[in-house]
């Protein structure tokens, strides 16, 4: 380990030098450096994501992990874990494109929101001082602009009599309207600036941040971005980065997502000519431990029971304190969390599914890194929270990957259509990827679809065991039948052939990752079947089934009923909704009402804690396999 | 002008090295080094204060207004005015102490206050949480604490998690009582810290800067500190401030009282072993210029008319936002002024005398480097300002000083006690001086005095003009008589003989110097008559007047008489206040009573402008002799 040792990383074809620091391994210089590179583990050498191309400078020898996850070929092209590939001189190593790709792009929102916003500015012509109206420069503008209060920063203060000046007594106020239909004072700016006023809103999901450009003016969001969050490279899912800052604190965390936004803001006004200076309100949501992360809190005690959060309720901090880089006077506001699992993201996905404003009860589920799903009406509602994400992100699973290039993300049997050939039936499969490139791995969508194939045709039996191709039933047909084979010495399913991947090796599903899957949908669906037996409610009284979140909107519904990750009862009454929580935060943004809103949610909704519930784990158990219940 | 110049400075006795940073002047490389020096007339070489010797190093030519101010013995001493005095090479010059020295010792405030403090400390045991009770910390911390609102920090945000862990969920919360009775939560501090809370009232005078200590469990004043107000080097009165804030900005003389704030507080808390951060509320008071820079306002609206303010009401800054260096989750808190020239110090007076309790008409005349005068009772106030008081402080007076050591406080003639004797009344004089030291000068107090005894003994007719020796009447008493002589070829009195005085040189008042008292107790006694005119109040109905400021308590209430300053009818009904603002502002955070009574006193008194009142003009011009009106 040498202080001024420096190794060559490669990427996008551009080649930086960078000082290792002393760092021990090439995944902690790569996370000081701010590259982005995903690391579900944590960096703990078990998930065999972080891969990079050693270039030039002898790697060490394998791991025993590397030797288990990696092929030969890919060894002798000198593919290693960053996690456990010790830094050495002249060393130079690639990051593969796929680790900064997300097909996530999170979406427009189309409807026409309230205009009720926030945040207001009015410019006023100031009546100039004179010996009969010796009013200060503070209450003249307080006055005119017709606010009860004030809360002007110092530097606002200071610099309030020449702003005024400057323009011959016009200016324009920016006014709060959050809490009082008169307004607080929040800035004055010199001259007339009143026709802009931006906002943007911010989800922060675990695997995904999207940020809305939102004219404050017309209440309407006019361009999205988005981009995988940075902080993959601490762990994919939350309990993963809590401890990465257990250990390392909270602040590389926290600076990571504040970076990130601040870069993801600029790209997003500089694309729109957008001045930076001219947003004034950030709204941000997220899952209660993006948005202390997001805040600087320390979600420690989140990661263990009994799950405590800092704060769930909304807070308003000054952008300048937190770093963000926005007009010097604007606000973060994080939209209010329910619970340590049940975030803000969801508060959010609540107004956007507008289910509150019926009388039936109606289900929404948000399947995104974490699953949480909501039931209710405009009368009540009740929320749960399961650890059920991951899986469908890929971690945990053998080639399972994010919503990459190349992600298979559907995959289909379709029999021959020959009724005269029922005995002898072939058929075919079919699978995409996203953004049709050489399939790189089996994403959340793609894994379930296989599985309910597989389910459907009899290669998996109702335990979720997956048959050796010797094992399986007649019916089974032989398009699926000569895809049952081993791998690695286990039952397997061979998905994508060589030829048809971007590394030029198999893509398999394995035995482990339907159980993971199992587990998966089984927390799911009695997560559902808990809060609707808290509720006494039938299945059958469910209105409408909201899908949300980046799986959840993403998973095809049919497969999600077929594997019995929703009930089978509610087919035909699926609405997708992509991303209900972006939706939602621009939503309260431009609209008191649906601030208000929030913050009557986070504090109404009732919290079922799975953890603690002996229905769950009965449910739980009921559903692990994939019988009809 | 040299770029890496120094030269020596002796203050105190040490000698210390300065950077001259190519300043054309020693008062400005004084200036930018924090030394404190008088110079009431903002270095512009007129009014002869910022004296300094010349130790080594041949100063330059001494200018007109060195020759004509400074005797050949000061000149050929090496005194020099230091706002002509060019940097050289190898110079030394010493400060002479009487710079940094002030009588103006603020009182301790005796009386009992209210306890009701706008601050409040509270003990918690936190429910340590569990699965049945998952609220949040901050929810924790505000339920247990009583508050409904909370206004944390980032930072206290931040480290809120850790907080209320350390000490095993026993914490103390900070509570901010101003504004609703339940509080808002400001600080959580781990651990039980209840036992201490304290306070401090700042009380920024022109001229000279009092702190308070408050205990604000017990609601007690335990101790006072005093120094004069080191923006002296920027101008003796405000309009000399601000043409200097002008030229040079606003930032200089804001980080000089910011800078002195701290060094007192520091001084303060050392002496009474209290930790700066166990400070956790500065309340500020002093006139709306003073408050201005305290808070970085830019004040040069209020040097021109129509004299306008930036701000006069009420602020709540966090105190790390000004750099005051007390608890870091302070805040600093200005009292509400009523106008431009009315300031914060005239609203605590007014609380401080308790004015406002009764049903009788009082007069509230504080004078310090300005002259304020406030009229009314429980039911309605009506205030003026008058620029009366740099006379009163040594500006423009030929021999005048500040209040400090040697200036002559007190003059009085003694007759001879013989009345067989009376046709050949000869009589003494007598004089003190501040600490009983060799005479420095004469202070506002001796002066009015010396001009009672003046006219008392016929001396001065009642134009004001003083006579020459051969013009004075028969009934001159000798003792008087042979001093009254001519000094630069003009009548003057002789008030100390060289041998009495600290610089060797005889003091005299000039023929000028009461013709600028004559102005000053003309302008106090306009605004009194304008005052009580518009109210229309006789001042036989006046109870009681009640003297308050720097130079107002510590004047002789009979020479105030003599000399027509304050109406002969009020004889007997005179109470002396002492530093009322500063007793005021103790007053507002011990009680949240009296912080809302500054609001109300602030927005409620009837403002005379004064510059455009044609009755004001009248009766100053009649106001101007020392004939009975």
């Amino acid at each position: 380990m040498k202080q001024n040792q420096t190794i060559g990383v490669i990427q996008d074809g551009r080649q930086h030098q960078v000082a290792t620091g002393g760092a021990a391994d090439v995944l902690s210089v790569l996370q000081h450096s701010r590259f982005t590179i995903a690391a579900p583990c944590g960096g703990s050498g078990t998930c065999g994501k972080c891969l990079v191309r050693v270039i030039e400078g002898d790697p060490t020898e394998p791991c025993k992990m590397e030797q288990r996850l990696l092929s030969a070929a890919r060894l002798a092209a000198g593919m290693r874990f960053a996690c456990r590939l010790v830094p050495a001189d002249a060393m130079v190593i690639e990051i593969p494109r796929w680790h900064a790709e997300t097909r996530n792009k999170a979406t427009l929102v189309a409807a026409a929101l309230e205009n009720d916003p926030l945040l207001a500015k009015r410019a006023l012509s100031l009546a100039p001082p004179s010996i009969e109206d010796q009013r200060p420069d503070l209450e003249r503008v307080l006055s005119a602009s017709g606010c009860a209060t004030q809360s002007l920063s110092v530097r606002a203060l200071q610099s309030l009599a020449q702003d005024i000046r400057r323009h011959g007594f016009e200016v324009t106020a920016l006014i709060d309207k959050e809490e009082e239909d008169h307004g607080r004072l929040l800035a004055v700016e010199p001259g007339v600036t009143a026709a802009t006023l931006w906002g943007v809103a911010v989800d922060i999901g675990t695997t995904t941040v999207a940020a809305y450009l939102v004219d404050l003016l017309s209440a309407r969001a006019i361009d999205v971005y988005s981009e995988i969050n940075r902080q993959a490279e601490f762990g994919a899912d939350v309990v993963t980065r809590i401890t990465y800052s257990q250990k390392h604190g909270v602040a590389p965390v926290h600076q990571a997502i504040v970076d990130q936004v601040n870069a993801m803001l600029t790209s997003l006004a500089k694309r729109n000519a957008v001045a930076l200076s001219d947003i004034y309100l950030a709204a941000v949501a997220g899952n209660t431990t993006m948005l202390h992360f997001f805040s600087g809190l320390d979600p420690a005690a989140i990661g263990v029971s009994p799950f405590i959060p800092v704060a769930t309720r909304a807070l308003s901090l000054a952008a300048a304190d937190l770093g963000i880089r926005i007009n010097p006077y604007a606000r973060v506001v994080t939209l209010p969390g329910i619970s340590g699992y049940v975030g803000a993201d969801v508060v959010a996905a609540i107004v956007a599914s507008r289910m509150r404003e019926r009388a039936e009860v109606s289900l929404l589920i948000d399947i995104g890194t974490n699953g949480e799903i909501v039931l209710g009406n405009g009368d009540w509602l009740a929320a749960c929270s399961t650890a059920a994400g991951p899986a469908f992100e890929g971690a945990q699973i053998r080639f399972g990957v994010g919503g990459v290039d190349g992600a298979i993300n559907c995959f289909a049997f379709y029999p021959e259509d020959n009724p005269d050939n029922a005995e002898q039936n072939t058929g075919h499969v079919s699978l995409t990827t996203i953004n049709s490139t050489p399939a790189s791995g089996i994403c959340g969508s793609g894994m379930l679809d296989i599985v309910a194939v597989l389910l459907q045709t009899g290669a998996v039996d109702e335990t979720g065991r997956l048959l050796r191709q010797d094992e399986l039933p007649q019916s089974v047909p032989s398009a699926i039948r000569t895809r049952c084979i081993e791998f690695e010495s286990s039952p397997a399913f061979l998905v994508a052939e060589a030829d048809q991947t971007r590394d030029g090796e198999a893509i398999y599903l394995t035995e482990h990752d339907v159980r993971e899957l199992q587990l998966a949908k089984a927390a799911i669906a009695a997560g559902i079947d808990t809060l609707l037996a808290d509720a006494q409610v039938q299945v059958s009284d469910v209105a409408t089934v909201y899908l949300a979140g980046g799986f959840g909107s993403y998973m095809n519904p049919e497969s999600a009923l077929a594997v019995g990750l929703i009930p089978q009862q509610v087919r035909g009454r699926i609405e997708v909704l992509g991303n209900a929580a972006g939706i939602g935060t621009v939503m309260s943004i431009t609209s008191r009402t649906v601030s208000r809103q929030c913050n009557h949610i986070a504090q109404n909704v009732r919290y079922i804690e799975l953890s603690s519930s002996p229905d769950f784990q009965t449910a739980y158990i009921q559903h692990m396999g994939f019988g009809e219940l």
